[in-house]
């Protein structure tokens, strides 16, 4: 059996690697190249093809690739709303994604940025870099003074939780389809409004659907205790960044990390050094003290590209087996 | 009554406010000025003196204190290794200190710290400063997939534990005087040795008493696992910092965290940018990626300070009352 993968990073490697001691009875081939009409064809003899990227797999890819005899494709990651998959049905195709790989990964991002928050590392970080050693008047807040408003309890807010849990900070949830156990545990308040009124901080976990369109908005802010703390790692949409920012210079917000944006396609992961930067709000954003800006790293972790890595290959035996693995994709 | 406090930061007001609010009986006042044989008659008339500072309390500046009818102090800060106890025996002093203020404040940053060594924040935080956007390589391992040696389970090493717990990492502990607790749930292993063959990463929480001296050194990192992490939060001389930077240039050792250092008096609390920098060891662990070094403040949060003035304002009141307090030294 042969696997040919695109578009492979350095990090990936040693998940690779690993993978494929697992798998000796397998050929693996790879390309850092991604998967084009043009490149379709080095999966040539291959019996499955392991994708990771955001260009297109468009009606002319797909057909490029079932030309050379190849019609099972594993995605090493989530989204798939970038495959013609009309396309995809019409000539036949098996595709997989890797719906979890490690809730942890965007948990724990999302609880060190806000422990960082309350600590104050970025200011503290600084002024030791330029050898000010004196700790006044940096001053650090506890987790376990806070009461932390957890917005969504799916995968990823239930891990939160749990770090909050062992922090020993408070915990307040809201969801729209409660969680029997956390029920139990009395940790859910009744609506949004509450959660806005009780929390110290707030940390989101719902999905970036239309009806959570800015869900953080000027209005809401209003409804927060003065000084609160907002973390948002889960998509950019549900954060209206300017009511953020009026929030943070009347000091209504007194801190912010983010690791989503509503326009961080085509900002994020390139490099603007020494280039103009296109986005003055993000640059304003990360020149704060109080504030702490990542490109959309919370799921990157070796455990988490690990997972990818290997899903997307026991996917791709799978189909090749033409058996459906429980990742297929339904279409 | 009243009571006359020293050395009041900015960052002890609120904390200070507070407690005023609570003992409106009782009238406080206080200067930014450290106690001294001049200071000293500043405080006449009341009925306690609340202290904090590293400055000598000698016989001259108790007799001074005594002078003026005040031989009650209470110390906002834990150490006493700067009293002239043979003094303030003879003069008939009353002294308490604040032994237990906020366990939490220190175990929390020690262990955001290497939450923080884990996701490679450092090196994250720099590039996005500089607008690199890129994520890759600067690849993340998550705290749950880490075997945590903890050595020394007191009262700060404990609520490590439980921080570390939430997250869902494996700990394993070593203790000279087990806890029981801990001891039931199997969390300790026999040997330091055995923590140090098994531990990805290892953070101490024992005091700094002659037998800790360098604790971890050359032939201790020997015994570790390549690429351990190390985190000391608690006092500078249990870390031979020569034999860790030899294993930071190695690779033995991945990533270091470190709060205190055996050279810290004179160095840390001072501000050196501009200056020439004394200590060429810290300034070169200050500019490694895979170092966060922090000026001895652990355990300088509101919650702390708050419990530091709260419990000293009460001892005091407890000694002009004629009483003695929880927290009176025993000399
Ligand atoms: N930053 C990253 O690298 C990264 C990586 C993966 C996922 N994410 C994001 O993390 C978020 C959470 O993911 P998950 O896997 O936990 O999802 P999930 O589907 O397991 O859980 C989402 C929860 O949100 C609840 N919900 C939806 N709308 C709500 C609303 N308006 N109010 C209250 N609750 C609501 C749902 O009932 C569900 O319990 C998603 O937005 C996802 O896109 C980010
Ligand atoms: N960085 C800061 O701001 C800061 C602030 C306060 C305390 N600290 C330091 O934190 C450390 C822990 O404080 P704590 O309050 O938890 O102390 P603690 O006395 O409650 O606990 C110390 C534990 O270490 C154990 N121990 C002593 N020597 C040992 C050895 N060689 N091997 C194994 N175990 C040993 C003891 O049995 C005890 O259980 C101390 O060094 C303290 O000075 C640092």
């Amino acid at each position: 059996m042969k696997i040919f993968a695109y578009g492979i990073r350095d990090d990936e490697k040693p998940a690779l690697e690993d993978w494929e001691k697992q798998n000796p009875e397998v050929t693996v081939e790879y390309t850092q190249e991604l998967l084009t009409p043009e490149t379709a064809k080095l999966a040539a003899g291959s019996d499955s093809a392991v994708v990771y990227q955001q260009l297109d797999y468009t009606k002319e890819t797909l057909e490029a690739l079932a030309a050379v005899g190849v019609k099972n494709m594993s995605l090493r990651n989530v989204g798939t709303d970038n495959i013609d998959f009309d396309a995809a049905k019409e000539l036949g195709f098996n595709i997989s994604n890797v719906p979890v790989y490690s809730p942890n990964a965007i948990a724990e991002h999302s609880m060190i940025q806000l422990s960082r928050l309350l600590r104050r590392t970025k200011p503290m970080d600084e002024k030791v870099a330029k050898h000010d050693l004196r700790w006044a008047p940096t001053i650090g807040r506890e987790m376990r003074m806070q009461t932390v408003g957890v917005i969504g309890t799916g995968n990823i807010g239930r891990k939160a939780i749990n770090i909050l849990k062992g922090f020993g900070a408070k915990v307040i949830a809201f969801d729209k389809f409660p969680n029997k156990e956390l029920q139990e545990e009395g940790l859910y308040v009744d609506t949004l409004d509450e959660l806005f009124a009780q929390a110290d901080a707030i940390s989101l976990y719902v999905p970036g659907v239309p009806e959570n369109h800015h869900l953080i908005n000027k209005e809401n802010i209003a409804k927060m205790k003065d000084g609160v703390v907002l973390v948002n790692v889960s998509r950019g949409n549900l954060v209206d960044v300017d009511a953020v920012i009026d929030g943070l210079n009347s000091g209504k917000v007194s801190d912010f990390a983010m690791d989503v944006y509503e326009n961080e396609v085509g900002l994020f992961n390139e490099d603007w050094s020494g280039k103009e930067f296109p986005d003055p709000k993000i640059a304003d954003l990360i020149s704060r003290d109080n504030v702490l800006v990542t490109p959309h790293i919370a799921f990157y972790t070796t455990k988490a590209v690990d997972e990818m890595v290997h899903q997307s290959f026991d996917a791709a035996v799978s189909f090749a087996k033409g058996e459906t693995p429980a990742i297929a994709v339904k279409f």
